[in-house]
C-alpha cells in the first residue's frame, strides 16, 4: 500500500516504512512471532493522532501505540502486517507541575526516571516504579496498568492517574478523569482505559497523581535459607503494622544470578518521619532476624537504599546474558507475571519451582513480595521445538499454579499476546466467563471499526 | 401488578410492599420528588438477587439496589413506578478478615463503622470514611464512588475495593478483580462498577483493601479569619511534604452551627511513628500558626483527633435543624459536592459563597480541604417555589464555579438524579461531549434490558 498519502497528511519526516525500523518497532523483548507494520508514525501532537487513526479507518488499517515497548507478554507487538505503529517517543514533554496541588500534566512518552528526576526538585514522585523506569515510559505503564517496586505502599498505575486525553476508534479526541483525584462523573472511563493495553484508543496526554518524595527512609537487605521464612518477615512487619514502602525478593538462584550470595534475598524499605530512623531501623532488622534471616545491608536513607535495590532491577537483564550464551541469537527470555495473596506466596514459590524443575526448563524467580507478585524469568532455544513447548506448557502452569492459590494470572504486565488464554482459563476459574462477552462488548464501544492492538487480549478463539 | 409470582420465588418474608414501607425506600435525605416503589425485596444472598432480576426482566420492571440511602444525589430514589427496590440491609456479613493479605470479605451491606470496629481488633481499617459513616454501608460507598475523611491521604473507595461480585442484567452472576492488590486480567471492569450508582448491576459481595490502623497519630484544630489563610496551612504542609491523613475545614458560619467559634475551622491530622508524636505534632502546630491560624485544640493520639472532629461530621445533620425550624416538614436540605485543586479552593469558595449571598440561599461549607472538595450545604422551603428555584440554580452555578476552576462537579456524591444536567455541562466544558455516547454504549453492554436503577447518571435528554 502507498503511504503516500499519509505521509502527505501528517508531514514526510513522521512516517518511515524503512524495514530496518519496522522490524525494531515490530516487538517487544519477549516477542518471537511477530509481523512487520506498514510504517512508524511518529506522532508528535494529538493532531497526528487524529489524523492517523483517520487514516487508517479509512484504509482498514490498524493502529498500535507503542511507548518504549518494555513490555513483556507481547503487548506492543505487530500481529498484522497492516498495522500503523504509532510511536510516543517525540510526545515526551512535561508541561506542568504543581507541588502544591501534587499534580503533573505530561505526555505520554516521557520516560519515568527523567520525569522523576525532574519531580525530585520539588520534592515529589511519581510512585510507579517497574524495573524497568529507566527506559520504560509514563504512558507505557498508564496503558499496560504497570506496577513496580513501591506498589506495596502505593499500589499501582490506576491509582496514580487523574485525567487522560484520548483519541478513540471515531477519531475523536476527549477528555477522561479531573484535575482533582476525587472524580465521580458518571462511569470511571478513566480506569477502564488504564491497562486496556491500546486496545481502546490512543493515549495522547496524561495528568498524574504525585506523593511526596519521604522525608526519610530506612531499609535492609537480608537473606535466608527458604522462601517461608522470607515471607514470615514480611508478614511479621505487617502484623505490627508496618506498612512497608518496598517489600522485594528473589531467589537463591536468582540472587547468584545478580552477584549475591546463593540464598533467597528481601529487601524491605519504609518511609519514616525525619528523626525516627534509628528507632524504626531497628524494629526492621529485629523483624528480619526474628524470621531467620541474616541481614546483609542496612539503609538510612532513601538513595542508599534504591541503590542497593539495583540488583534487584537484573532479574530480567542478568539471565539474557546467560540465555544469550547457552542459545545465542535464538535465546528466548520470559518473565511471568502472577500474584497469590501473601499468605500462600511461599506455597505458590516452592509449587512453581518444582514444576520449573519437573519441565527442565530453567528458571530464576523474584518480584514483588510485598504485594504477593511473583515473576519467574525462564528462557528456552526458539529452534528446539520440544524445548520451547516444555516453556510455553511452563508458563502457562505457572499461571494455574496462581489461580489454584486464590491469585491472578497478571498482576501487571497485562495480557498481551502471551496470556490470552490463560485470561479465558482465569474467568473460566473464577465461574464468570460472561467477563469476556461484556469485555467485548467494551472493546467495541469505544473501537466500533476494530483499529486498534489487533490480536491482544481476548483470546483467539473469541 | 400482583407480587405473588415474586413472593413464591423468593419467600413471602423477603418481599414488602406496604405503602408506608415502600414510602421509606423511595427516596434518599435530598429528594423531594420520588415515585413510590412496587415492592421492597430484603434479599439475602445472591441467589435472592438473580431471581429479582430474572423477575424485572420477565415482566420490565426496574430494580434499585439500595443500601442505606445516606446518598445526597438522589442516587437511590425511586423515579418510576414498576421499580423493585432491593434492600441489601440483610446482606450484611462479615464473611473473613486476614491480617496477613490486608483484605476483608464482605457483603454489601454491613455499616462501615461496624466493619472498623470489627477490625480494629485486627490493628486494621478500610479508610473511606463518608461522614455518615455510622450508616453508610461498604457497598453502598463502593457502588458511589465515596469517599470522605481520610481521602487527603488514601483516597477514594476505588483505592480500596480488589473483587466484587455482581449480577448484571442478563441474570448472570460474575466476580471482577482479585484477591490481590495486583490485577490486570483485560479491562477494568472492576472500577467501572465502582461509582457505577447501581445502573450496572447489583452487587452482592466485596473483597475490600484494608490499611493498618497507624501505630501513632497528632492533629491540630485551629480557627482563621478567612479562607485563604486556612488553605495557605494546608499548602505550606504540602510544601513541607507531610502527607495529612485528614485535612477538613469548615467555613465560619458552618462551624457556629455546629458550636465552634464563628471562624474558618481547620482540622489536620497526620500518622506517625511511635516516638515522634511530639516533634511532628510541634511542626504541624508550627505551620496552623505560620498561615495566620489560632490553635484551638491539639490531639496526640488517633482517639482524640477523631473526637476533636465529630463536630465536622455535623455539616449536614446541624442545618437540618435549623432549616426544620424554618420551614418545618417542607424544608429540603442539599448538600452540594464540588472539588477544586487545591491551588483554587480560596477562589472557589470565596466565589461559592458570593454566588450564595447574591442568590438569597442560606448555605454553610465545609469539605475536605486536603483534596479540595467542598460541600455546600444549603436549604430551601419545596413549597416556595421561587425560592426553590433559586436554589436549584446556585447548585447548579456551584458546579460551574467548580469547572471554571478546573475541577469538577462530583467528587464523592454521584450524579443520581440531581446532577444529571451537570454532567451534561461538565462534558461539554471539557470539549467530550462523546462521553455520554461511550457511557450509554458501556450501560449497554452490561444492562441491556434497561433493568437498573432507571433516571439516574445520564441527562433526561440523552
Amino acid at each position: 500500500m502507498s503511504l503516500a498519502e499519509l505521509k502527505r497528511r501528517l508531514g514526510e519526516e513522521k512516517v518511515v516504512d524503512d524495514v530496518d525500523i519496522l522490524k525494531i518497532y515490530a516487538r517487544d523483548p519477549a516477542t518471537f512471532d511477530y509481523e512487520l507494520p506498514l510504517a512508524v508514525v511518529y506522532a508528535e501532537s494529538a493532531e497526528d493522532v487524529v489524523a492517523a487513526v483517520n487514516y487508517a479507518v479509512e484504509n482498514k488499517l490498524f493502529i498500535t501505540q507503542v511507548f518504549h515497548s518494555t513490555s513483556l507478554s507481547g503487548n506492543a507487538a505487530t500481529v498484522d502486517r497492516r498495522t500503523i505503529v504509532l510511536s510516543s517517543e517525540r510526545m515526551n514533554k512535561i508541561f506542568e507541575v504543581s507541588d502544591v496541588d501534587w499534580l503533573a500534566v505530561v505526555q505520554p512518552g516521557i520516560k519515568i526516571d527523567e520525569l522523576n528526576l525532574e519531580l525530585m526538585g520539588y520534592g515529589l514522585q511519581w510512585p510507579v516504579d517497574p524495573a524497568s523506569s529507566k527506559t520504560a515510559s509514563v504512558g507505557g505503564a498508564i496503558v499496560n496498568g504497570g506496577g513496580g517496586m513501591r506498589g506495596a505502599k502505593y499500589g499501582p498505575a490506576s491509582h496514580w492517574v487523574l485525567a487522560l486525553e484520548v483519541v478513540i476508534g471515531t477519531g475523536e479526541r476527549i477528555r477522561l478523569g479531573c484535575r482533582t483525584l476525587k472524580c465521580r462523573e458518571g462511569y470511571d472511563l478513566l480506569h477502564l482505559f488504564v491497562g486496556s493495553e491500546g486496545t481502546l484508543g490512543v493515549v495522547t496526554e496524561a495528568t498524574i497523581r504525585l506523593a511526596p518524595l519521604p522525608e526519610a527512609f530506612v531499609g535492609v537487605v537480608a537473606q535466608y535459607g527458604d522462601p517461608a521464612s522470607l515471607a514470615r518477615a514480611v508478614v511479621e512487619a505487617r502484623r505490627r503494622r508496618m506498612w512497608l514502602m518496598v517489600a522485594e525478593f528473589m531467589d537463591d538462584l536468582g540472587s547468584e544470578f545478580v552477584g549475591l550470595e546463593r540464598r533467597y534475598t528481601l529487601w524491605m524499605g519504609i518511609d519514616v518521619v525525619e528523626g525516627s530512623e534509628g528507632a524504626v531501623l531497628a524494629r526492621l532488622r529485629e523483624v528480619a532476624e526474628a524470621a531467620g534471616g541474616r541481614v546483609t545491608a542496612e539503609a538510612g536513607d532513601w538513595r542508599t537504599f534504591f541503590k542497593l535495590l539495583e540488583p534487584r532491577r537484573a532479574l530480567y537483564p542478568a539471565p539474557v546474558k546467560r540465555a544469550v550464551e547457552a542459545y545465542g541469537g535464538n535465546a528466548v527470555i520470559w518473565m511471568g507475571d502472577v500474584a497469590v495473596p501473601l499468605s500462600r506466596l511461599p506455597e505458590a514459590l516452592l509449587a512453581m519451582r518444582r514444576a520449573a524443575e519437573k519441565f527442565g526448563v530453567p528458571t530464576i524467580f523474584g518480584g514483588h513480595v510485598g504485594d504477593g507478585n511473583i515473576h519467574p524469568v525462564l528462557w528456552f532455544d526458539r529452534t528446539d521445538e520440544a524445548g520451547k513447548k516444555r516453556a510455553v506448557e511452563l508458563y502457562r502452569y505457572f499461571g494455574s499454579i496462581a489461580l489454584e492459590l486464590g491469585g491472578t494470572v497478571s498482576a501487571e504486565h497485562g495480557i498481551g499476546l502471551h496470556k490470552r488464554d490463560m485470561l479465558k482459563m482465569s474467568v473460566e476459574k473464577r465461574g464468570s466467563p460472561p467477563v469476556l462477552r461484556l469485555m467485548e462488548g467494551i472493546k467495541k464501544v469505544f473501537d466500533p471499526y476494530g483499529v486498534f492492538n489487533p490480536g491482544k487480549i481476548f483470546p483467539p478463539s473469541q
